[in-house]
């Protein structure tokens, strides 16, 4: 599949890596074409290239918003609202804010979420948050933590374009007992407002490599 | 050990019979010594009584606040900052505020917490924020599901209360490597934002009976 993916930090980085090596035809967007870790990742074996965010987005089937959340509504709309229409558009990104250090807040929370945002910002997307929860190492190689056994959030109003990220999310290693789905885009509140406790666990384990897991029964 | 637990309500029962099974001389705090539900609750056998907020919290070593976290602030202010200074103060509240009806939003979120409030409010009471990520069963019998393979969070600045609280845990049923000791009373920030998570997962689950485990290595 053709897939965008917007943004060259880490999270990016890692997904277009991991969507790469399963053979679709990834392009990372970033807001200037000539983006020195764009163009670089971009000489990887069998990545596509690189693009701005409107042409990267413009080629693709499917679009990973990776972008820092702070960043992400001025990041679409600068990708084009005519570029994402109709497409399943990945939301992984998280809107920390590090303004007043750390740990950081939410610049939305609450009422409102990034996801929400999104869908809202651009009714023709079909907005899926999802991997947020957890740091992209952990999101593109489940079995690197507890043999894969923990679990993966999707929330998103689309059926079909949920059906579409389970499948994707399957082939990074998810298996289907490990995907919740949490029905509508609003449940974005309940993944992101976890941040915070994802960052106090993280701190006292002095590392990322963890991950939750639904225990009941 | 004399304990008070203060509120009536489904976590402030369960909590309070599972102290007094454990042997501990329990009573019940509520508005007035003659509320039904304490009175009904004070006939149980080895069950200690009924008390106003601020009689139930004056005879005791140890303070569980229960009530509703939108109310928590006013109960404790009525149990009388005298009563609480020097104790033990196991905060298993959260704020939830559900004026706007299904799902709540959290009355006080983000850059504070409901933990830290009562710790401000009363800063000579040792504030221990616990067991509010999850249903009252699962707090006082961590083992009714997944064999007790799961984790509970502990938050306060007090590092003896915590060790005390951590005890009262293990009487419980948490077995310390389930415990996770997230430091500072501004942890309890996460465990609280936690909750619209819990509720997404519990209305896709269909009940209360999960909590989470953090899966490592």
């Amino acid at each position: 599949m053709k897939i965008a993916v917007l943004g060259t930090g880490m999270v990016g980085h890692a997904i277009a890596t991991k969507l790469a090596q399963l053979g679709h035809e990834v392009t990372m967007g970033s807001r200037e074409a000539t983006n020195p870790k764009a163009v670089d990742w971009a000489q990887g074996e069998g990545h596509r290239g690189a693009a701005t965010f409107a042409d990267a987005a413009a080629g693709a089937e499917l679009v990973v918003n990776a972008t820092a959340g702070t960043a992400t509504l001025e990041v679409l709309a600068s990708a084009g609202a005519d570029n994402l229409d109709g497409k399943v558009l990945i939301d992984v990104a998280n809107p920390l804010d590090f303004s007043r250090g750390f740990p950081p807040s939410l610049a939305v929370v609450n009422t409102d979420s990034l996801g929400e945002q999104v869908q809202r910002a651009f009714p023709g997307a079909r907005v899926v948050k999802t991997l947020n929860t957890m740091n992209c190492e952990v999101m593109v190689d489940p079995a690197r933590v507890g043999g894969g056994e923990h679990d993966v959030f999707v929330a998103g109003d689309d059926d079909v374009a949920k059906a579409a990220v389970k499948e994707l999310l399957a082939s990074f290693g998810w298996t289907p007992e490990h995907i919740y789905d949490l029905c509508v885009i609003a449940a974005a509140r309940g993944t992101e407002m976890y941040l915070p406790l994802w960052l106090s666990v993280m701190q006292n384990l002095g590392n990322g490599d963890f991950n939750i897991k639904i225990v009941r029964d």
